[in-house]
């Protein structure tokens, strides 16, 4: 006999099943999804007759295929009927989007962050969501959930920003203060999701994608910190503690100089923000930190052999010297070794990725209702 | 309504959700079973029996349980009903193990590898692998599988060893050779796997393990070639080509010495098996070897925030003073970040760690039905 806790996940999963297949395929039919889900006719038919009222699907004008049979009707994820909200919490400023299901960005503002405390941080990115939510709801659009990236270890299963140099966090009980804060500004109640920027900023281009998603994928955001968020086997992968990713502090010269961290030699070092920072009068250091991060490049891809590496952040979005040099190294190790470079691009949303990546954090988790774990455990 | 296939697959997850959880918990019953899976009580008796039956479960002798209600019977992996045969073609040698579901390895045997051509090899390694199987069908054991480990990288949707170049394959269609000589020596015709030495090495700590399995955990392999084997969400983790875990040809030193592949500065210039050879005469050879492999284990813990680290392969099996050294070197950098350092340790299965983990390939592909892509493809 099955719980209503199961027949819910049940429903959860068929769902999201639903939704990703009209999703990589749009124009899909009922009766084409009931024939790739694997589910029965009927039973698309109810669920996606409450996607279609609940504003995640839409339907384009009936056709009738090749003249025979009733007429079916191609369905869409609804570009114009929800929206999610991202927020980045950086170093020095707060960005808040409202984005589609489908990542295109209605609204975007930006402010200097005015406190590092963190219910102040929260109180602030909350105000700015509001606006964001404000601009929704007078457009008659539904909010989907609510999504933060911030530059620090986030732990998923607790809730608590482990560490968060930058900002002087530690072990800050993150997710409730957030989720308060935004009830305080006046957001309705929906889902709240929080990661690490670099990790958000991964999912921007990972759901947000045209088609599947390119799997494995690996983004390079180059800052003050240097991090990466990486998407495999169709997920976020962040580690035993939040932790995976800090590519930063691999190091690249043994002995090398001393990095921010306590090691000596990390990448950090040579192409973290403060190493190049006045690098337009110094252009021997953009050289030497372009270099620097192609090796880095060189090292994830031998490392995770990703469909493609993406770089964003503030040192790659708008300084192409930079990026040019490290692509170059990038080949020239592939060149040594007979091989073709991977894939490499600049972030498709710039320094917006970590608030839209944010957002797409809520539709990674709504279209995963499961952990890796119980792919094992299907309900009959 | 449902196809025949997508019964047969609903039956194989259901199976698969039954031998995980004994196996995670042994001495649950029946009724627990139902309870943990979310399957109804008859499902659970009709799949239990059928894997009672083929030999995968076994049962203890049945106790009350306070004294009320019918007696439940204790259920668990039945440890010597079943067995998977194990295959290591290494550049030089096959190695064969019988191993239990439980991973008690029953048999091995080991030759020097007689030809490096394909046909040859399968042949010789089928030949080593009909011993071990007569050894088990003396013993009244059935044969669950074969496995095989390879130092090269092997594309999992095609079947084709990509490339290996201590063997000089390239792009050889291996499981049909392997098939057939398996067929050919007279085993009974049962799923057959391949994989990277390194990565089947990695699952024979995984898929072993007692409970749950370290998740992530990367298998560092130290031979002639130096590669990782990488299990992240519950999954072996190969990349976009079965290329990912290619860590011998991360950079270390900028403009180091020339690597095999071509580049300069590679991990494996200074930890490979040929960098290190005569290492008894020339400690200091040693000391440096192993304070890059330290430096190579830094690197895979920021970069994956492993639960553990293992490391395996002739140059670290039965060398304490290269792994004393790294482990010293990993230590240091853990102390310079004010962080405790990550667990490690040497494979348990030693040199055959490969030969035991293509073993347990076969284990994880059949507790995996399911592609990770389907996990939202769930059947109603």
């Amino acid at each position: 006999m099955k719980t209503t806790g199961d027949q819910q996940l049940v429903k959860r999963i068929n769902r999201s099943v639903l939704l990703r297949l009209v999703r990589e395929r749009p124009g899909l039919s009922r009766a084409q999804l009931a024939s790739h889900s694997g589910l029965t006719k009927s039973t698309v038919s109810l669920l996606v007759r409450e996607l279609v009222e609940q504003g995640w699907l839409g339907e384009a004008p009936a056709t009738t295929t090749a003249g025979i049979g009733r007429p079916s009707t191609p369905l869409r994820i609804h570009p114009h009927a929800r929206g999610i909200i991202g927020i980045e919490t950086a170093v020095d400023c707060v960005r808040v989007v409202a984005v589609s299901l489908l990542g295109e960005v209605w609204w975007s503002g930006e402010e200097p962050l005015a406190s590092t405390a963190p219910a102040a941080a929260c109180a602030q990115a909350a105000r700015l969501a509001r606006l964001a939510y404000d601009g929704m709801a007078a457009r008659g659009l539904r909010l989907s959930g609510v999504g933060l990236g911030l530059p620090g270890a986030f732990d998923e299963a607790t809730g608590v920003v482990r560490f968060a140099p930058n900002l002087g966090w530690r072990n800050v009980d993150f997710l409730p203060l957030l989720t308060r804060a935004l009830a305080a500004a006046g957001l309705p109640e929906v889902p709240v999701h929080t990661q690490n920027e670099a990790d958000a900023a991964a999912l921007s281009e990972y759901e947000f994608a045209s088609g599947d998603g390119e799997d494995a994928l690996v983004f390079v955001n180059c800052d003050v910190g240097v991090g990466a968020g990486i998407v495999l086997n169709d997920r976020l992968f962040t580690g035993a503690q939040g932790m995976a990713g800090e590519i930063g502090h691999t190091i690249v010269q043994v002995d090398g100089p001393l990095c921010s961290c306590g090691r000596r030699g990390c990448a950090e070092a040579f192409i973290g923000a403060r190493a190049i920072a006045g690098e337009a009068a110094a252009m021997g250091h953009t050289r030497q930190a372009g270099q620097f991060l192609g090796v880095l490049l060189q090292n994830l891809w031998t490392t995770f052999n990703p469909r493609v590496l993406v770089l964003g952040g503030s040192s790659c979005v708008g300084h192409p010297a930079l990026v040019q040099v490290a692509q170059d190294t990038l080949n020239a190790y592939a060149a040594s070794a007979g091989m073709a470079a991977p894939a490499l691009r600049v972030a498709r949303y710039g320094m917006l990725a970590p608030a839209v990546g944010a957002a797409a954090l809520v539709l990674h988790q709504y279209l995963r209702p499961m952990h890796p774990r119980q792919t094992a455990r299907q309900l009959p």
